[in-house]
C-alpha cells in the first residue's frame, strides 16, 4: 500500500479514536450534570434550613443529603475508569487538573454539611460554599466542551455547558432573590447582583439557543413560559423597581424560591435530553465514520495510485468538500481520495472554530482575572470581584471589561 | 489515594505523554526540514538545467537527485514507525491527512524528473511542481506546530516553521529573479510577485525572529549578512526599479542565482540549529516533567488531604503560579498543589495562545481561499491567485485581503 494510503486511513483511524473518547467524555459529562443538578438542590433546601434556623426542612433536607450521596457514588464510579489510565486521554491535562480540583470541593463536601447541620454557617457562607462547588465541576464540563474535536459534538457540547452554565446563574439567582425577600428590605448591591445574574443567564440561553438547534431551543422556551413564569417576572420586577431601604414582603421568599426553583427544573429537563443526544449523536457519528473506513478500505485497492501521472502537480490542490461524503462508489484516484479528505478535515476545523469561539468569552474572563491577581497580588474571588464590580459600576458586560483590562495590559504596571 | 491526588498525577501523567509525542514529531519534523531543502537545491539545479536547454548542469543535476533521493528514503524511514500506530497520535487526523497528500506529491515525482529530463515541461511548470511539492510538506511542519501542546516548544516550531516558510520564498525569489534575469526583460507581472515574495519572506522572518529568542535572531542576522547581501539587494534593486519593457542584464542570470543560494544555505544553517534545539528542548522538558512527576509522588503522601477542613471554600480559587514550579520541599496540602498546577496550566495555556496566534494568518488565507473556491466555484489554485492579484492591486498584505474578505463571507451572494 502506498505510504499516501496508509496515511489516509491512519487518519480515518485517528478520527474514530478521537470520537470514541468523546463519547467516554459525553458519559462523563452526564453524569456531571447530574451531580450539579443535586448540589443546587442541596444548596437550596439548606438555604431553607438554615433559613429557618434550623426549626425546618430538616426531613426534606436529608432526603436531599441521600439523593446527592446516590448521584456521587455513581459518579465517582464513572470516573474510576477514566482515572485508570491517563494515557488514553490524549492532551488531557487540563481536564484532569479541573478534575482534581473538582474532587477536592467534593473531599470537602462533609465538612461543608456539617457546618450548616450545626447552624455554624450562614447562609451567605452556604450558598457561596457551594456555588464554589458546582462552579469548579461546570469547568469540568467546559475543558470537555474546549478539547472536543468533532464540531457536531463540539456544538452540542457547548450547548449543553450554556445550558449548564445558565442554569447554575438561575440557582444563584434563587438563592440571592430569597436572601432579598427573607431580609424584607431592598439592598443595592444584592438588587444589582440578581439583575447581573439574570441578564448572565440570559446570555447563556441565548448561545445554548444558538448551538442546540431550533427543537431543543423551542422547547426550552415552552418550558421556560408557563404561568409561573408570569410570576416570577412580576416578583423579579418588584426587586428591580425597588429603592435601597424598600420594605419587600418577606412572604414572597418562599413563593420566589418555588418559582426559580421550577424554572431550573425546566432547564434541567432539557439538559438531560441534551445530555443522552450528546451520547446518542457520538454513538451515531463513531459509528458513521466506522462505515467510512470501511468504504474507504474496500475501494482503496482499487484505486489509481496516480503514480507516473503529473495529476499531483496539475490537479486543484484541494477541490470543494463533496457534500455527500465518500460513498462506496467513489471513482478516483487516491489523490482525489486525500484531496477530498484534506477539504473535510479543512471545513470541520471551521466548525470547531466557530463552535468554539463562543467559549472563548469565558475563557477571557479567566485571562483577565489571571491579569489583576498578577498585577494587583489579588485573590481569584477578589480579583472576580473586582471585575464584576468594574461590570456593574460601568453597566458594561463583564467579557467587555475583561477585553478591555487584557487590552491594557501593556500599560499596567506591576505593583510591587 | 484520594481521587484529586489520582486526577493531579494523572494530569502530570498526561503532560509526559504529550512531550513524547511532540518529540516524535520533532525528529519527524528535522527529516522534513531536510527534504524540502533537497527540493529546493533539485528545483534550483533542475531549473539550470532547463535554462540551459539541456546542454549543462547535467551532473549537478544527478548528483542532487541521489542525494534528494538519500534524504527521501530516510524520511519514509523516520515516518514508517509513525504509519504503523495511527492511535499513538492524538487528534492526529489532520497531520495524517496532510502527510497523505505530501507523500502523493512524493509518489509524483518520478513523472516530475521525467518531464525534466525529456525538456518537455519548461521552468515555470516545473518551478510551479517543485513549489507544490514542497508546499505540501510544509503543511505538515506547520500541522506539527499547531498541534503542539507545550508553549517552549510550540514557540520553537512557530519560529522553525516560519524560517522554512521564509526560505522557501526565498527559493521562489531566486526561481522568479532567475527567469527575469534570463528573459533579460523587465515584465510587471514577475516584477510585483518578486516584491511580494521579499516582503512575505521578511515577514516569516521577522516571526522567526519573533519567537526563536535573540541568540538564534542575532545568528540569522549575522548569516544573511555579509559582503554577498549588499550584491543580492543591489540585483533586487536593478528589479524592483525596473519598468514593463527595459532590458535586464541576462549575464546576472547565474550571480543572482548564486547569491540567493547563499542566502538560502545561511537560513539552512539556523534552521538545522533550530531542528536540533526543538530535538534537546523536547528531551529536556520530558525529563523535567518525569522527575516533577517523581518529585509529585514522592510527596504526595506525606500531605494533608484537606478532608475535613474547609480549606477548599476558603483558600482562594487559584493563586498565582509559584514561579520556581513545584519543588520537592514543597509543603501544604493537596489543595495547595492542585491549585498551582491550575494556575501552571493557565499560564501555560495563555502562551500557547499567544505562539498559535502567529499560526493564525495562515489558516485565515486558507480559509479565505475556501471561501473564493465555494463562492466563485474557483480551484485553489485559482483562489490563491486571486487572493494574490488582489493583494497586490490593493497594495495590501495577503492576510489583511483575506480578513476583509471573510468579513464580508455573509454578504457574499452564493453563485450558482
Amino acid at each position: 500500500m502506498p505510504s499516501s494510503l496508509r496515511f489516509l486511513t491512519a487518519a480515518r483511524r485517528c478520527e474514530i479514536d478521537d470520537l470514541q473518547h468523546l463519547a467516554q467524555t459525553a458519559v462523563l459529562v452526564r453524569v456531571c450534570a447530574r451531580l450539579i443538578h443535586e448540589l443546587q438542590r442541596e444548596r437550596g433546601v439548606s438555604n431553607l434550613y438554615l433559613g429557618s434556623g434550623g426549626a425546618r426542612f430538616v426531613g426534606a433536607r436529608s432526603v436531599q443529603l441521600a439523593e446527592t450521596d446516590r448521584v456521587l457514588a455513581e459518579l465517582r464510579t464513572a470516573f474510576e475508569s477514566l482515572d485508570a489510565r491517563p494515557e488514553g486521554v490524549p492532551q488531557g491535562s487540563r481536564l484532569f487538573s479541573r478534575l482534581a480540583y473538582a474532587f477536592q470541593g467534593l473531599d470537602a463536601l462533609p465538612t461543608l454539611r456539617a457546618r450548616i447541620d450545626a447552624l455554624a454557617w450562614d447562609t451567605e457562607r452556604a450558598t457561596n460554599a457551594y456555588i464554589r462547588l458546582v462552579s469548579a465541576w461546570l469547568a469540568v464540563v467546559f475543558e470537555a466542551a474546549d478539547r472536543a474535536s468533532d464540531p457536531e459534538v463540539s456544538r452540542l457540547l457547548v450547548a449543553l455547558f450554556n445550558l449548564m452554565q445558565g442554569k447554575e446563574f438561575a440557582g444563584q439567582e434563587r438563592a440571592c432573590g430569597a436572601a432579598l425577600f427573607s431580609a424584607g428590605r431592598a439592598d443595592g448591591m444584592r438588587r444589582q447582583r440578581l439583575l447581573h445574574l439574570i441578564e448572565s443567564q440570559e446570555r447563556c440561553l441565548q448561545v445554548f439557543a444558538d448551538f442546540a438547534g431550533p427543537a431543543s431551543a423551542a422547547q426550552l422556551r415552552q418550558n421556560l413560559a408557563p404561568d409561573m413564569a408570569a410570576e416570577l417576572e412580576r416578583m423579579r420586577r418588584l426587586v428591580a423597581g425597588s429603592a435601597d431601604g424598600d420594605t419587600l414582603d418577606t412572604a414572597l421568599s418562599l413563593p420566589w424560591f418555588e418559582h426559580c426553583t421550577v424554572r431550573m427544573d425546566a432547564m434541567k429537563q432539557i439538559e438531560d435530553q441534551l445530555a443522552e443526544e450528546l451520547l446518542a449523536l457520538c454513538e451515531r457519528r463513531t459509528a458513521a465514520a466506522r462505515a467510512e473506513l470501511q468504504d474507504h478500505l474496500d475501494i482503496s485497492g482499487q484505486l489509481d495510485t496516480g503514480t507516473g501521472s503529473t495529476a499531483f502537480f496539475d490537479a486543484p490542490e484541494a477541490p470543494p468538500a463533496n457534500q455527500h461524503g465518500m460513498g462506496p462508489r467513489l471513482e478516483g484516484s487516491i489523490l482525489e481520495l486525500v484531496q477530498a479528505q484534506a477539504r473535510r478535515l479543512q471545513t470541520m476545523a471551521d466548525e470547531l472554530d466557530t463552535a468554539r469561539a463562543s467559549l472563548n468569552e469565558r475563557k477571557l474572563i479567566e485571562r483577565a482575572k489571571g491579569l489583576l491577581m498578577a498585577h494587583r497580588q489579588l485573590s481569584e474571588d477578589e480579583a472576580h470581584k473586582t471585575l464584576r464590580t468594574m461590570a456593574m459600576n460601568q453597566n458594561r458586560r463583564l467579557v467587555d471589561v475583561a477585553e478591555a483590562l487584557l487590552s491594557m495590559a501593556a500599560v499596567l504596571p506591576p505593583r510591587t
